[in-house]
């Protein structure tokens, strides 16, 4: 008889710690809709303690977000477990995750604790979690690393304690497969108490093998499997859950195991982390990867023409990439575009379709064929904006071989219109000099990217760039036009109006519902 | 006694069958010349008969690349096997590697042979290559389908023709790492012979487990891995060798075995099989990624301050990840560029350094610091070089919000120079489009990418494009620039002087040391 794996998402916490990928409430909470609509069985939120942004955003995902349980991270200390706690409570199932390491390297170095002293942090921890709910998930920080009857005794006492998952990350990407089924095996066999609890793995990728640990410690006893969607997180990040859900349903001959998970929501669940959080994922990626399916030798395609299983284990439409020619032009009218946009997963008020719609149009004038990627563009850059304190209104932009870049920029803010000029060491520099001087703000640009959404000449540029003004705190902006220079513009006034916005003079708590 | 596994390296025959991936023969050799430095032990430079193409880089790889056993690719039919012969038998060590499906889906649906028809094939494929050279590798392609008994039948007749090395593919990524490990130790066992030659392995990534796999094949009795580069490769890619290596020497407190690998060389390989194949490396790769090595929690941040290893498992210096912070500006001699340079892997003419030299100095005018990436961006660009066609001497963009984008190009032919204008969807369309008016050539853009080399608002733009003329043969073009459309123009018309030196009415074989 097939056995449940749960899946515990952490794309909106450990997948955030990806440098460089910092999401704001907003795209956590359009993060957390789109997995429950996956069907993961716990998305971990945030971290409360970390940042009052963090807190809120658990806070609203617990009380927005149905269908799934939702979780909340904190250390072993009380404050973190009460702040957790605070976030996650409304959630419609909470979960208090504390965790605290248990490997030498890490008590000695980091922690300056005793064995014994983590020992009783762990259970107090588990007490006071418990006090609050009855869903409480302990981890061992850095076991892999860790002396293995240690871990055995910390983990039976937080059992005993009443924690209901025991989860065994392995922190630094150390394990391989064979060994880590074994490690598995031995706490499974060993702990009093297991059978009681759900035993769960958070394998880190640093040698390419958090999948296959993932796995190795399913087929040893786990039951949760801890990831994120493609794959992203600390360093080389976590296991991508995609891989892990695939590969249970592809060799369902050889796995006896299964997950709740809706797997024709993975690719555009994949798409949407990638677009918010900034982290593309490499064409040869498994199973989301733009090349995933496609077959470029002439034996292979051959193989494919003739009877796609020569060369295909999954069939695209089973994680949701449609092989659909349906092309949506400017003759299209507005049920169509709703119908379309319905397929690709979004659900908009009256008003949001409407201004989709508008835009759509507009595009279609300057672009024959709409595709589903220049659509899903659209719908996130309109739907993802805040209370914009500056429009662009006019760009001019005069650039070439012999002559200084120069762009002329008009913004409206408030009715008023504020024109300036800059020069640059190339257009975008120049347009971003330009903003500054109207904004008197001095923003640096950390990175700048594109995508050509959609393949050919006319395909619509999506320009993706971050900003900072104190070196910590980073704001990402996102234009589109088939104008890179147009959408660069747009893209950098974007990300200026998110900062202005975290800036602002008003309370934090009451802006929450603004947003949401 | 710790054992060697050989590692096989296929980028440049797997790794270019990625979509979009296609290398010409200048870059391929590049590519060759910084495996045989990173001391891959065989490197497969392309199966000679698929095209006069490849061919032509088998044979002059094969010819120049030292150091290092070179491999050609063929099927069975001996047309393939003398052509394979023809290109790889100037090598220091040749070998032919010569494949037949075995799995029953591929007899029946493509190959519509009988199982005896293949075993006999085989036989006789391998007898005719071992008339030519002492090393022969035969692939059982799709052989983790196959029937086992039917497979070992038939690699007990390879090796008693002669086969010194068979290798078990997992042609279409379907095998997980404990079966696998146990399909391995099966004909590890039970094929007689295979004491005496190597057992290899092929493994494909469709389920993210390719290097789990390999490593499992490696336990089970497998002495060579075939992989690539950042694991690209048809769909989701091939086995990275760079996360093999480094997992064997991470963990040679658990593994007894060893390449012979200068891990020092990974990262600046990786570097450059991304930059000429086009195919980007996500953040969050392991060993390679952007992110691979950054710390981004605070508790991780923390914990790496105190003490490097209580979050790091691999020191970057390993893979050749400097942390050098010296920087090159307008100030620095030749001397320090040259040694940076070397520093960075470059062992440049005179020639070549003096014109690299200046264009280093004029980016320094216009840009502070001078990183480590622009001088690989500047280098690339410069010894990738083919005789130009045409050169761009003059470009003017003008455009805006309310402006039709519009471009005057003038470029430079034979002395000659020829100047339009033309409109555009957006500057880069309308450069295009300005440019082929003077070409007359028709082209179609299929993708545009940049990456800016460096961060902030001076980095240096490396826009990367590519364009076809028949939808079939695909050419890439590269442009450098702190402006990005002077960049777009610079690649754009790099390309098309790819194409026409691609099409040029000249013999091909006298071509080949004109470029070599």
């Amino acid at each position: 008889m097939s056995q449940r794996v749960y899946l515990f998402d952490t794309t909106l916490r450990d997948g955030e710690q990806s440098p460089g990928a910092s999401l704001n409430m907003g795209e956590k909470i359009q993060i957390a809709r789109q997995l429950a609509k996956l069907k993961v069985d716990i998305i971990e939120a945030g971290f409360p303690i970390a940042s009052p942004g963090d807190f809120e955003a658990v806070s609203a995902i617990a009380r927005e977000v149905k269908g799934v349980t939702v979780a909340g991270l904190c250390r072993t200390h009380f404050e973190d477990i009460d702040r957790a706690w605070e976030a996650v409570r409304f959630a419609e199932q909470a979960r208090i995750h504390t965790f605290i390491s248990t490997s030498d390297i890490h008590l000695e170095h980091q922690l300056r604790l005793t064995r014994e002293q983590v020992f009783e942090a762990a259970v107090a921890a588990v007490k006071r979690a418990k006090s609050y709910t009855a869903d409480v998930e302990f981890s061992t920080m850095d076991a892999s690393r860790s002396d293995l009857d240690f871990l055995c005794r910390v983990l039976e006492a937080v059992i005993a304690a009443g924690a209901t998952v025991v989860n065994i990350p392995d922190t630094v990407g150390y394990a391989v497969p064979e060994e880590w089924g074994r490690f598995i095996s031995t706490i499974f066999n060993k702990v009093n108490g297991i059978e009681k609890v759900i035993l769960s793995v958070h394998c880190h990728n640093d040698l390419g093998l958090a999948v296959a640990n993932s796995l190795a410690a399913v087929a040893n006893g786990a039951r949760q499997v801890e990831g994120t969607i493609n794959g992203i997180g600390e360093r080389a990040g976590n296991a991508a859950l995609e891989e892990v859900v695939m590969t249970f349903r592809t060799r369902k001959d050889y796995f006896d195991y299964y997950t709740n998970v809706n797997t024709e929501e993975i690719y555009r669940t994949s798409r949407l982390v990638s677009s918010l959080t900034g982290m593309k994922v490499q064409a040869n990626k498994a199973v989301v990867g733009k090349n995933a399916f496609a077959h470029e030798s002439g034996i292979h395609q051959d193989g494919v023409i003739k009877e796609r299983t020569t060369y295909e284990i999954m069939n695209p439409a089973m994680v949701g990439i449609s092989k659909s020619n349906l092309v949506l032009g400017k003759l299209s009218g507005r049920n169509a575009f709703r119908q379309r946009l319905g397929g690709l997963g979004y659900d908009l008020t009256a008003e949001e379709l409407k201004n989709a719609f508008a835009f759509f149009k507009k595009l279609a004038d300057k672009k024959k064929d709409i595709t589903d990627e220049d659509l899903e563009a659209i719908i996130d850059e309109e739907i993802r904006r805040i209370p914009p304190t500056y429009v662009l209104e006019y760009l001019h932009i005069s650039s070439g071989t012999t002559i200084v870049p120069t762009a002329t920029v008009r913004l409206e803010r408030e009715g008023k219109l504020l024109e300036e000029a800059a020069c640059g060491n190339g257009p975008v520099d120049a347009i971003c000099k330009a903003v500054d001087k109207i904004t008197g703000l001095n923003c640096t640009l950390v990175n700048w990217g594109i995508n050509a959404i959609g393949g050919g000449k006319d395909a619509l540029g999506d320009v993706t760039l971050r900003i900072t003004m104190d070196g910590q705190k980073i704001y990402m902006g996102r234009g589109i036009s088939t104008d890179i220079l147009d959408a660069s513009a747009k893209a950098y006034v974007n990300a200026v109006n998110k900062l202005v916005w975290d800036n602002r003079p008003v309370e934090k708590y009451s802006a929450v519902k603004q947003i949401t």
